[in-house]
């Protein structure tokens, strides 16, 4: 009798499973039955999705990629070819009362004391740059030198620490001694040295703000935008993440502090258009000539200033691609694009078969969807950490290109994997339920930035139509896992 | 007594020419009173204009390039960094009744009788290219053979003949057999080649109708427009110059009619874009590449198409540097924009030291500032004519870019030979003073073409605001003439 109950509850199981299964299923092809069909590229997409779909075996990866693809449907639904009025978009989500995700609360909560009750006692090792190369931070230090030496382990600043912010306010007033070209780059950008010795990057505005990227340019080709570099920055921080470097925006007299400073062959790069104003190319592998060139109104132009990290004599760094990088190539794709399987590889090297690591990529995956950065090739940390280092999170000139498209596939390493950080499910859960929703904080973070405001006012609202989109999909994974436990993982006890 | 009178007549007659210039010279400080400042470019343009005026000894010249000067400031108020809106533009124009220029037509007359008295009865020896090849045209000759075989001397298709029209439509809808791109441009053109052995010269669409070019973009970093290509042919042959090659509009697939011929290197640079469109770019000095793709819409994508000029064997050409070809350069000026003598210059030189030549270059001139073509190099014309035939107005890709702004400069063989033909003097007099205005002209002549429409309505008023522009500079050429039959040449007796 007990062995015959015990069947019986196996079946009657299995059947239920059976049928959530089918009736997820069915729910993906009826979304949105009043909205119009998507349009050729989004069926493209959705069909190369279920080529693919049709390859696993994994019944739970299936119902996973079929969420996502539908995920996608419903985001490209809101992205037509003319971007709709903002009050369209507005009125679509008042009909949706936001999804408040109990059950990932829920899960949330389950992980929190799950991690207390095995809370090992002695205190996490967080060394700073300064503890690890001798150095103290006497009181007359510069703001420069405090912020590099709190480089830490984990994060390039701390939580509170108002350092950052007062460097941010002193490089926005900080006269510019010396400039040069940052050799290497594929588009155009300064070193800037200050008056009292410290070094930025600059990134010259190229594009008003709602200029997006154009529709038949590869993530590889887009222009970078200075805007981007700067919000990124706020991003990061919003996340909990602080592995961005800071980075603010300036206005700069392109005849006085820029044209006055510069040598050599910068300096060749210079001229007045026709319009009058006057303007400079500089020299890299795209986007460097006349027809390409950046120019003042007649010399003011805005640029971001993203704060220099300790040189790379101090404090070397190792660079690592990205294991879910593009192809870079206009018909060329990468492993992971048609390998559904590819996490698994990932799973089994180094430095991704042990430690933080593969969790930081789940990070960098959730930042780069919040701003549709898809040009995540490589990535660095600093070697002195170690392997068990969070990696930094640089160059961001190619996010927040397209408002009202949600590349879903920036998300392969948390739907190929089904994992995400306990914390940072944390963050996009209360960004999800309020009271300040993502976009409210990046208002009022960004509101601080002297070239306020930072972002277009769609970018705003698809960080919160992101934020929806990656709890539907952790969900999925969670909804599909043996084990909830093994896809929200408390790596920080 | 009588010697006394004369002096007193010669002194009189001094003194009101001395008045005149005087007055003149007023006119020109108080051009516009009530309108606002001319942005600094124009300001920078007109302060460059009046260095080179303290250079000249020649008082006439001095009232002439000022003259010029200030027709360049009443068109650029009507060019404010925002394009005004339609409305202002045409009631700014309702203000003033368009200027009759009696003076200009009673001039106009004075030629025509003059030559009539003088006219040498002989035949104009005008010949064929067929003739001069002693290739007669038989009953079943193509559209093709006829269209080149017919071409003259002085023009490229006869004023009444329909054979240009047929062979156009017959472009319009003829299959498109091979297709190959053509060697040495700095843009991407296609060689067509058709079902029945006819070429043509493709130029695809790459911006919409209304977009300018680039207010920091040089005449040679300009995007070629197919649309200029197809309505300079219109304008050429509305100015009576017909040496213009017809050109004419037609709907591509590139899926079917390119992609499905391209060969080669060509065919590697077709790509499907993110927006799941077609594109290509081909190979070619400036702007061939992935982030300057030509796009269609997924796959359709307009283009002109200029029906080919004879074979180089059959009819070879000569290439001419045009004298007042710009520097090409963007810092670099050429002789004449420094040197409001450089005409003089010029006029030793063969061939423009006799014949028609210079007189052609007045009307290329005239062609050229109606569109505001800056890229007017070199210029080509057919050997076997000999130095007595047209130039050929080949290459008008980045005419049509700045509907708002009037590039005097254009003008400077007009303004520093003060010469025009006596045939196109009538011809703008006619559209300035209409029944039929020369953007109505247009406006019917384009009406035809399969993209109709094919310019911006903002190039349509340039259009007739640029014909009484011309003609305020033809004027005062005559007014500071010691004789007005040295401006205004009629050498069709």
């Amino acid at each position: 009798m007990k062995l015959k109950e015990r069947v019986l509850i196996a079946v009657m199981t299995g059947l239920v499973l059976l049928t959530v299964v089918l009736v997820l299923d069915v729910e993906m092809h009826i979304t949105n039955p009043g909205h119009p069909q998507p349009p050729a590229h989004a069926r493209v997409q959705y069909a190369f999705r279920q080529r693919h779909l049709q390859k696993t075996s994994n019944g739970s990866r299936e119902a996973l990629l079929a969420a996502a693809a539908s995920g996608q449907l419903n985001a490209i639904n809101d992205d037509p070819a003319q971007p709709p009025p903002l009050r369209e978009i507005s009125q679509a989500h008042a009909h949706q009362p936001p999804d408040p995700y109990t059950d990932l609360q829920k899960l949330v909560f389950k992980v929190e004391n799950l991690s207390k009750k095995n809370r090992r006692r002695r205190k996490h090792w967080n060394p700073t740059l300064g503890e690890l190369l001798g150095l103290d931070l006497r009181e007359n230090a510069t703001l420069w030198d405090n912020f590099h030496l709190s480089i830490s382990r984990d994060e390039l600043y701390p939580a509170e620490d108002p350092t950052v912010g007062r460097l941010l306010q002193h490089v926005v007033g900080m006269p510019i001694a010396h400039i040069s070209q940052k050799e290497g780059g594929t588009q155009i950008k300064l070193i800037i040295e200050f008056a009292d010795g410290g070094h930025a990057l600059f990134k010259p505005m190229r594009f008003p703000r709602e200029q997006e990227t154009l529709k038949n340019h590869f993530y590889f080709t887009d222009f970078e935008r200075h805007n981007a570099e700067i919000a990124a920055y706020h991003l990061d921080k919003l996340l909990g993440f602080r592995r961005a470097v800071p980075t603010v925006g300036r206005n700069v007299n392109i005849t006085r502090e820029l044209y006055a400073l510069a040598q050599g062959d910068l300096l060749k790069t210079f001229f007045i258009s026709p319009d009058n104003n006057l303007c400079f190319h500089g020299k890299c592998s795209y986007y460097c000539d006349t027809a390409h060139a950046i120019c003042g109104s007649p010399d003011m132009i805005e640029g971001s200033f993203a704060i220099f990290l300790p040189g790379k004599e101090a404090a070397p760094r190792k660079v690592w691609r990205h294991p879910w990088r593009r192809g870079y190539h206009k018909r060329r794709k990468a492993q992971w694009e048609v390998d559904d399987e590819y996490c698994e590889l990932v799973k089994e090297v180094h430095p991704y078969n042990e430690g933080r690591r593969l969790l930081d990529l789940m990070d960098m995956a959730v930042l780069d969807f919040l701003m549709g950065n898809m040009d995540r090739h490589h990535y660095e940390t600093f070697k002195m950490f170690g392997n068990y280092s969070a990696p930094l999170h640089l160059d961001h000139g190619r996010g927040f290109g397209k408002a009202f498209h949600d590349e879903i596939s920036i998300l392969a390493p948390i739907y190929q994997c089904c994992l995400i950080r306990h914390s940072t499910l944390t963050t996009l859960l209360r960004f999800q339920n309020g009271p300040q929703r993502l976009s409210d904080a990046m208002r009022v973070s960004m509101g601080a930035d002297p070239l306020n405001p930072i972002l277009w006012e769609p970018h705003m609202r698809a960080l919160d139509r992101r934020v929806n989109i990656i709890l539907q999909i952790v969900r999925e994974c969670i909804n599909k896992a043996v084990d909830p436990l093994h896809v929200v993982i408390n790596d920080f006890h």
